[in-house]
């Protein structure tokens, strides 16, 4: 069965056929994929076929409007392993084709910016020089951001509860953590030692008790992280990165004026992480004959 | 003479009688402000004569369009002492209040975004006990970020330079140093130790001999950012703060392709901060009988 080259449409119509097709494996014990697929083209993914499998999972995908495009690569390229990864990074993509993996899953841009413009910066060296990299190795990379925030639970949330020991104290679509009380240190040395990070920056009293957390990985703008602090009233906010000038100065103005609330922040990469760590272990078992590893892409700071 | 109450026009107009006065003043060797007040009016400033006196020597001011307005109090208040620091933070009205120094210069926002919109989050309650303090001390404060930048040279670049003992490698209007060849190392802890930082985060080799610097303090964006290390190729950039996934990748990648360039993140409020040290030593003969006076905001952070 080739499910690649279709329009979004079509995809729609795919995807409802396989949802259908899903229902009737489940009855009968068997996944979804196994039920569509005949045993010889098992190894035989494109990838579009894993985006596919993907999505039939992703409620409302396709979506209309989504960064979560290809950006190098072809759908119709048949996939010899897949990588996951927050960011496509050079030392990634040298990893992947050294595993003989062509199809790189990545949270963030590859190409510095939001919507993966190569002329965000005009005549971008590096640019050029990654996508020839890509191009020589044919390697396909998919954003995968949208989608995965959208599943529920939201996968990267999911992730980084589950590295942090933290499942039980959050909620399916939910970024309010209801935890046993305990001082800001020892929620700080907690995700310093279960999420690995050499060090974190923090806007707190450290003695002070905290159970009410909102936990926000990743860069949401100083906009949203600021409505959610006014909006739940956490007694911490940890984050992945922040615009200085808006969160970080709320949050310090907000305790001046002896508010109960603190700010961790983990670093942008490695608070997302292990959401797609947890891709890799979520998408592997859909997959049969083909490989699925995550590959860190890692803090890229030294602290000095 | 009052200065006060003007539309734009005519403060073009005072403004450039004043330019005329100065230079006739230059002549005769007093201050241009000597030259246009009477004694008895110059312990009587309003909150406009103050920011009259500080726009004539700004090239092209008052702009049409800028974030450089008053964020609180009334240009027609008599300013009682003047306040210079990065950011407006509760602790600096406080202290202000504590000095009977009832108008602040500030570098950043006030109000936790780049317009000082009251209403980017809506209800939000720290925007508004900011607010009834600054009332309540009957301060105001005046963002003067554009301006600032557009004097020549450019005040936070020039304090900046003067803080870490660098003037000679700078030229007016340029962001690109050209230093004695020193290793990376090196640079961070002459940087850390002038501008009294506790810490800072860099991509790059410490062994790595650097001469030529983009000092771009403060928040430029990853757009700027990332088009001046296109553009200048520099040996490294030293920043205020980075989004993560734009300039901070881009410098990982260039370095996986062998390209030497590295990247110093001072911290926003203390990137800047020696320019608005600066700004008081620049405005203070400007005046008399009233005391400028610069407060550090500071570092937000602990680092853990």
């Amino acid at each position: 069965m080739e499910l690649h080259g279709f329009s979004a449409e079509r995809r729609t119509f795919i995807s409802t056929m396989l949802k259908a097709a899903g229902a009737a494996a489940l009855l009968s014990g068997v996944s979804p994929l196994e039920a569509c697929a005949s045993p010889g083209d098992r190894k035989n993914y494109t990838v579009q076929d894993i985006m596919d499998i993907i999505l039939q999972e992703i409620p409302g995908a396709p979506f209309k409007e989504t960064v979560d495009t290809l950006k190098s690569g072809d759908a119709s390229q048949k996939v010899t392993g897949i990588i996951t990864t927050m960011f496509t990074t050079v030392d990634i993509i040298r990893q992947a084709a050294k595993d003989k993996a062509n199809f790189i899953i990545a949270h963030e841009p590859t190409f510095y910016n939001h919507t993966d413009d190569p002329g965000w910066v005009a005549g971008n060296e590096i640019v050029k020089m990654k996508q020839d990299l890509l191009k020589e190795h044919g390697i396909a990379v998919w954003r995968f951001h949208d989608y995965w925030h959208a599943h529920r639970p939201d996968g990267i949330m999911n992730g980084v509860l589950r590295k942090a020991g933290w499942e039980q104290y959050g909620k399916s679509g939910e970024f309010m953590l209801s935890i046993p009380e305990m001082p800001l240190e020892k929620i700080v040395k907690h995700f310093k030692s279960s999420l690995k990070l050499q060090q974190v920056r923090v806007i707190g009293d450290l003695t002070q008790p905290c159970k009410r957390i909102a936990l926000l990985p990743g860069a949401w703008g100083g906009q949203r992280q600021v409505t959610a602090a006014e909006k739940e009233k956490p007694d911490v906010l940890i984050v992945g990165e922040v615009h200085e000038w808006e969160t970080a100065e709320y949050i310090r103005d907000a305790r001046a004026f002896g508010k109960n609330i603190s700010l961790i922040i983990l670093g942008h990469s490695v608070s997302e992480e292990p959401g797609m760590e947890w891709l890799a272990a979520w998408l592997q078992p859909k997959l049969s004959g083909i490989k699925v590893k995550h590959i860190a892409s890692g803090d890229p700071f030294k602290w000095l």
